[in-house]
């Protein structure tokens, strides 16, 4: 049924290259099938000034696409002077998914600002960035406490994301492209490694959802969060 | 348990008011206990342009809030120059629960611009904004009947929202702004008058939430909305 | 001769409701006729940084209108990123105008921010706004003193506004909607309660004005000035 | 007592220079005293959208001061992204004046912009601005008359301002920089060379002012714009 | 001497890598040593406005930087609200660049626009970029002529650019980071295939440049360029 | 061969007058030929952020135009909200020259900022802001000097630059806008007094250019350096 002949709790090949580029303190270039994200976590030993004085860090997130990651070329962002919502929406998302994974006070007033770009798009793209984004975001606090700018690691667990959909009338994980731009629902739901939920934002498309297809939905999304979950962790042990 | 003396279950009073200003097709002040929006529907006679030559209609919405709305002053979006995340997010959440309610093509080549603008913010702006847009969009459309400009309404049903969260350990119905900066976790949800999804977007504050938990939420939104829209409908009778 | 069956030197019905909204510090709903406008006076315990230690207070305001106040929908300025110069004009001067009846030296180093935001619009918006900020900022003083930020109240006596013209050649007072755009000259006077002037704007849209037409309509202003003056304290006193 | 010796009633020396730059249709370098703007009047054969197909023609201006024009630098507008208020209401008020001058349908569908560039202060910007617009907007509307665009001038009189305002409490006229900053009172008038009214902008700056002050500065205003008339006069004869 | 052990004429390891992802008509990855960029070229059936109706295309490019392609993080522009004065600089240098080598008026109505991001900055992104953008063009150019929107290939013949510079009194090739930030002159060279120079932009850091060190630089850039012309030929037959 | 009629090594009639405007603390008018432009120097007690507590001064630059300095008028860039990428690049090249003047230790920490603003343009605005500038800029030290803010002269020599291209397959020196507009290749060469290159900024327009071809330019620009820095020190001695 599915584009490529997955079944409809396949996920995509995943792939975690750590160390992709040379600068920041967590560099991930994450793969979801044809969807390609490079995330950066760059420390800041400073925090936003309305967090001065509190004894707290912050992590926070930005997200870009490359102009022609996407079918058709979009506008650049920087060329038309702002953000779309979309773009603001999603970086909110990443943002608030990777604050659920740290302890912000043991993170002492430090910042760390993680950003996503998308190189390449199939679907997916906001789930691919929380996932790499989490590796990301521990590479880097590894690299604070090698620094010796942290005492031991404020990350409370994994944090990981999945799109779940109902394409064809039928809930299905991760979907492509394809499969997206047709699907009657999407929903985006991350977890933390232990399968509870941080965010869930489910949208109809074209028809309303049943409570029966939601929770088709999110047991998919379960499984699915588990299995990236574990990739992850591989990613972070090679 | 609440700071209202409300039981777990119980929205706040709410008030639909039509005709609350005098030029636009569709204008409701809609008042959920302390929060207080203005929602006007402006209908043209024209589309946007990628939409132009399809055939069928547009609904689209925008938010805002007098600067000092809130506790404490907001910054002037106009006078900052732009709009910041979460208003994006917010006209996004709004236009696209609207577009639920309407079959577009039915429209025709028309739009629908809905402004939703708060006066007085106590918690659940976002879902009173939707509830009250809900009404304006109706009126806006009987006004396109009376004038000639539609033969009969696109309008496919109610759509209502409501907000629910896990406060103090349990899931409680339609937030007031206490209850929502001290809840583990927020969740606006979007239905149908049937009862059927069209939005849901769950955010744990502070610790991940369970299943059960959003299954609890869940309950309380599905009865909440049924009671909201009966009183968008009584006020629609009126 | 006037639409509305008024004599010439006859101001509209105006209200001025106080308290209109929570959160502000004064908040003031002034209606002239079918114009309505929400004023709401914000205290802050700090001055712009080009005032820090002059020993001196500010008093200054901000204007906008919402997108269907009007006939037909504006666009809304925080979503095309700028303000527009009818709304930067507007706002300078209620600023000015709050300014003039206030002793900024015995403000003391503390900043009081007037928003006057148009819900309905039917002419006069501006100096409606003038005359129900100036209400509100009463209010935000006594709350400052009940408070006890201030010792005594800083404000010199009241200010109020009244818009006159001229109209298929006669001097007429408060124009509406109607009158203002078929007007041959429209000016904008702003007294104190003793009957002098503070600002006064007058513009021929059409045919030049002379100088009998000039006075007759500051006799006009002066007049409908001293019975909104009597308004804003009733209002004040209740 | 006036810093230069000036009378109460005497403008500063006023030089009008035509043909000041090549490009423009007309150009003209405008001195108040030390104040001195370029203002070039460029021609085009079109009118803005709004205005299409009504035929008629439209007459505005824009403002600027080149950053060194003041005592201390002031931020270049163009690298901080926007026009200021005051920019604004001044470009605003000479376009007005400028618009009172011409029979927009006897221009037909073509537009004249007029630029008005400060390239030094000393006060009263605003109406040498007016004044030396006023001669370029002639200049402009004679080379279309002699490339044939036009049939004949669609310009219904002179149209000039002064400012005047109560110094050291006593009327005085054309105010330079160290009046202006000092004065109770600051007037903008422009007037038509038959002595009407077109624009009447007072601020009171520090007291209110009275009625009889008002009259006492239209008087000098009155003479003031007479001289001024007769100078334009003077310098589009030579 | 140099921190890289390379000879003064050595450019660094190049690699041009083709098709790196999948949507836009050319993309290619171009590394000098460390510095990586992403090149796309797409391809719009369409012409700027100002060039509608005049018979000839039109080749673009803009330029990024992801934010961590730094040693430390630089605002992202898309979130700044604007592209600085380098950003601007370099691609209006990359596109002067790339339409030197295209015949506009072969190339007919059509538009190709070339994106630069860099993915990781080592010095020379200018360089590297119009490098790989010549290569995407070619790329773009060969799938029109597949896809039957143009006849025959409009390139005229290859472009290709380096740096070079005054390091410890030396005249180097191809300058990496490290050397660059300590240079004393700082060129960047475009040429054609046949060493005709398209772009000579040399920039004295710290001293003034002779007329002796200028030819040396000369002659390196030279030999440098006929090098990379050459790997870019390679990389477009293999 | 020249419109003009000039030799190919002859630069226009240069005039270069001092204390243009009243408030700057240097100010100059220049002008090569038709080319006119007002370069004010401004101080300030102060550097940018980055370099509080460095010890150490700074020199920058900002380029304007007026709207109608050219033959069609330009969009006012105030108005448009933002600075275009050629202004962009003119003032970063006019910045980088002056520096290229000045010992920024001996400046201390202080500012100079220098606005180009052309009122004029046929061709070299760039090249003729420089030169001016350079001499703005010399009077600003000076005047510092007299002040007590500065104990010596911080700068090294003088700085100018010219224009030169190839126009009808000849070099020449100094092109005026008819030339410019036709010319095969453009360079804007910035040299010290003593013969060194500062900037060298050369743009094939339509054929790329030979070694042989850039010699010839290099040698004209030379003299024609030669000669304005002639000029400019006549300018300061007089």
């Amino acid at each position: 049924m599915r584009p490529s002949g997955r079944s409809t709790s396949q996920v995509r090949p995943i792939t975690i290259t750590r160390n992709f580029t040379a600068h920041a303190e967590g560099s991930v270039l994450v793969e979801f099938g044809d969807t390609k994200v490079i995330c950066t976590a760059s420390v800041e030993e400073n925090v936003p000034r309305w967090l001065k004085g509190k004894g707290q860090g912050w992590v926070t997130a930005e997200y870009g696409m490359l102009p022609r990651a996407t079918h058709t070329r979009n506008r650049r962002e920087a060329s038309s002077g702002k953000q779309g919502g979309r773009t603001m929406e999603i970086q909110r998302l990443i943002a608030r998914s990777l604050r659920a994974a740290v302890d912000l006070e043991a993170l002492g007033e430090q910042m760390i600002t993680v950003d996503c770009d998308v190189i390449q798009a199939d679907g997916g793209t906001r789930t691919a960035s929380i996932t790499g984004a989490m590796v990301a975001l521990v590479d880097a606090v590894n690299s604070m406490i090698e620094k010796g700018t942290l005492k031991k690691s404020p990350i409370k667990g994994m944090v990981a994301a999945v799109s779940v959909g109902i394409y064809k009338g039928e809930a299905i994980c991760d979907l492509e492209y394809l499969e997206d731009s047709a699907a009657e629902t999407d929903m985006n739901v991350v977890m933390t490694e232990e399968g509870k939920m941080i965010e869930i934002q489910g949208t109809a498309e074209g028809e309303a959802f049943s409570h029966e297809e939601l929770l088709a939905m999110l047991a998919l999304a379960k499984d699915g969060i588990a299995d990236i979950v574990t990739m992850q962790k591989q990613a972070l042990e090679s």
